[in-house]
């Protein structure tokens, strides 16, 4: 049968994630893997869940394995309201925060409208974006808030010459994927002051918002104006990916758009994994975890940002995050980190090249390092590594 | 904030489930409620999924809870596989058989394409059509077989001579939602042959399949053509829809799409309720718990078809569903269920008016009652009180 004209035209724009194809090719335990955004398993507090099950079962007991509302379930949708204190009607419990992203874009966009984000951006963002056929606009970091701010007010004034509409902006405000930045409070007002200046919404993702090893917290977009920023957060970095939970806090004539979405979408989320999440924030369990991967993080970071100072080649420069799981690479110009990868990964290191995260696929000398997934001594090892193979590419 | 210029064009076409709002505003427990496709939680088998959890938790450790595979996690899809007897390459789990329709519209349909299916037909699958802005058209079901065949070929003329695609066919071929009617093998045939004639698709969603009371199984259209029929499976009704996982088996070229687009839709499947629905079939606990669901549901079914027969008024006629969860009411010509709903609700009795169920908003003179959720007392007073008030309405 010939399928080729069977597919809608959304099709056309789909792309498969790069990250996602590594890891139906190779065993992540049996390479250095740099690559993907996996938390270590060791933050997974396994008897903590097992508890924390039970005690649902328990409590639930056939209500855990019923449908349940599309919002959420109201213990879940509580805890995320109260934890990050906002009034329950803002919150919706999304099946991933990647659903969020997805959602958003699903019921704002339109093919060839903008969205504007950082370049680099979240690969999971720019495939959903791209999969609705949306006109993505990368705009890469400037040091000078004003010079940044023209070059936001340059694009944006290029979008309305071309007849098109921004409809929103998307940020990952706290340590970054790829790169492990933050936006400094000041970078985060003059961008809400550009969304109500020209009318647009923001997307603001913070999966690693709480994953914070030095410095202190930055107000979120959010909460800057919380009617014009769609907020998204994460079970995944937190407590655990497995689950699938995620929330979006935002304005309820926003949610409610999101809401029947997803009605036709998945009906609603996971509902045991749900209770167990509650049961797991409003407990203290979830806190009492979170210190303990801050800290092995953390620990995890200071490794790799010393290693690589010992290990790397003249000419590569990285990022310092203060949070998060990623920091990013910049090898010389004429260096492809696309070209590399083959090599690498004979050698036995996965990362992911830099490029995937540029809409522009700018970015071809730059590579994403995650340190969160491997184990001290195989962060050392791998850096050693992939040091070695950079020398002999690059000297 | 004027929010109204800021959504897609996607949000227009949304509607709201109106079986999801009657949940949002009552209690089910304390009112008779023939609404809603619940299982009864009795089904759900609280210590044997408690046992399957522990094991998860001892087997799989920390993977139990890390990012998994897009296509489901092999155990998973192998057992369903084996289950089903196809090819495991032919699986891909899907995050509940609702996110299975949505999927498969997104991946098939732009807007103004046609979907022929039922009349009436599943809600949440005409939510999820209607949110891609396709043209349903339903055809009703005609015993004669020749004259079934000739409405649906009246339907194709006129979507050709409109100058419009037939994407694909939606069907329920088995105790169907919401009538509770079986297509037989011959229709199946006619169904497939058709498909082959005028080249559409076919979507097949089996929920219910499982679930047989009386009669013999009939084949399923994926078996009668396996290239161009997608079978969407569900555990919600076979194990527990707290789990939101269901399946899609369909040919490798097909799924590829699907599996790029759950890619940036959600990443991946909820992975602990993969594990234990994965450990629940292979171990025979599956099969084992829906022995004692199907002796359960047929004697709520056989209660609610004698109770009909004993309480109803003259004028009313019913379907006689030879499995699944639901029966279809069918009043008078004048008999309006949509405004009688309110007198109903009031007197603590809840259903769905049919004419949801109907693409062309027709059968305002049914209602389709579930029998699965209530014990069967609250079965008997609630078709007693039921009975009672179309008794005063039609007479």
């Amino acid at each position: 049968m010939d399928y080729s004209e069977m597919f809608s035209e959304d099709v056309g724009s789909f792309f498969r994630s790069p990250v996602r194809e590594i890891f139906k090719k190779v065993d992540l335990n049996a390479i250095y893997s740099f690559a993907g955004g996996y938390p270590s398993a060791e933050t997974f507090p396994l008897e903590e869940i097992r508890k924390t099950m039970s005690e649902v079962i328990d409590k639930y007991a056939g209500r855990a394995f019923q449908y349940g509302a599309t919002q959420g379930v109201p213990e879940l949708r509580q805890a995320v309201a109260e934890r990050y204190g906002v009034p329950v009607e803002r919150v919706q419990i999304t099946s991933s925060s990647q659903q969020g992203i997805d959602v958003c874009t699903r019921v704002l966009i339109n093919p060839g409208d903008v969205i504007l984000t950082s370049n680099p951006s979240y690969l999971g963002a720019i495939q959903s974006f791209k999969s609705y056929r949306a006109d993505i606009r990368g705009i890469a970091h400037d040091e000078d808030l004003e010079a940044f701010r023209q070059s936001y007010e340059a694009v944006i004034a290029d979008v309305k010459a071309e007849g098109k509409i921004v409809k929103f902006l998307y940020m990952i405000p706290d340590f970054q994927n790829p790169s492990g930045e933050s936006l400094t409070i000041e970078e985060r007002q003059m961008l809400v002051a550009l969304a109500q200046k020209h009318n647009f919404l923001i997307v603001e993702d913070s999966p690693y918002r709480e994953l914070r090893y030095e410095g202190d917290h930055v107000p979120t977009m959010y909460s800057l104006d919380p009617d014009r920023v769609i907020h998204l957060g994460s079970f995944s970095k937190i407590f655990a990916p497995g689950f699938r939970l995620g929330w979006a806090i935002a304005h309820p004539e926003i949610l409610d758009k999101i809401y029947v979405c997803k009605q036709s979408l998945d009906l609603c989320p996971p509902i045991f994994d749900q209770y167990v999440a509650a049961e797991f924030l409003s407990s203290g369990r979830l806190d009492e975890n979170l210190k303990h991967s801050i800290e092995l993080y953390k620990g995890k970071r200071d490794l790799l940002l010393s290693l690589l100072e010992e290990h790397m080649p003249e000419g590569v420069r990285w990022t310092h995050p203060e949070g998060g799981l990623f920091l990013f690479l910049t090898m010389p110009e004429d260096f492809d980190a696309v070209r590399f990868y083959d090599k690498s990964l004979d050698a036995g290191v996965a990362y992911v090249a830099g490029e995937f995260f540029h809409p522009d696929r700018a970015g071809k000398n730059t590579m994403r390092l995650n340190f969160s997934f491997m184990s001290p001594e195989r962060i050392a090892e791998g850096v050693k590594l992939l040091s070695k193979l950079l020398k002999d590419e690059i000297l």
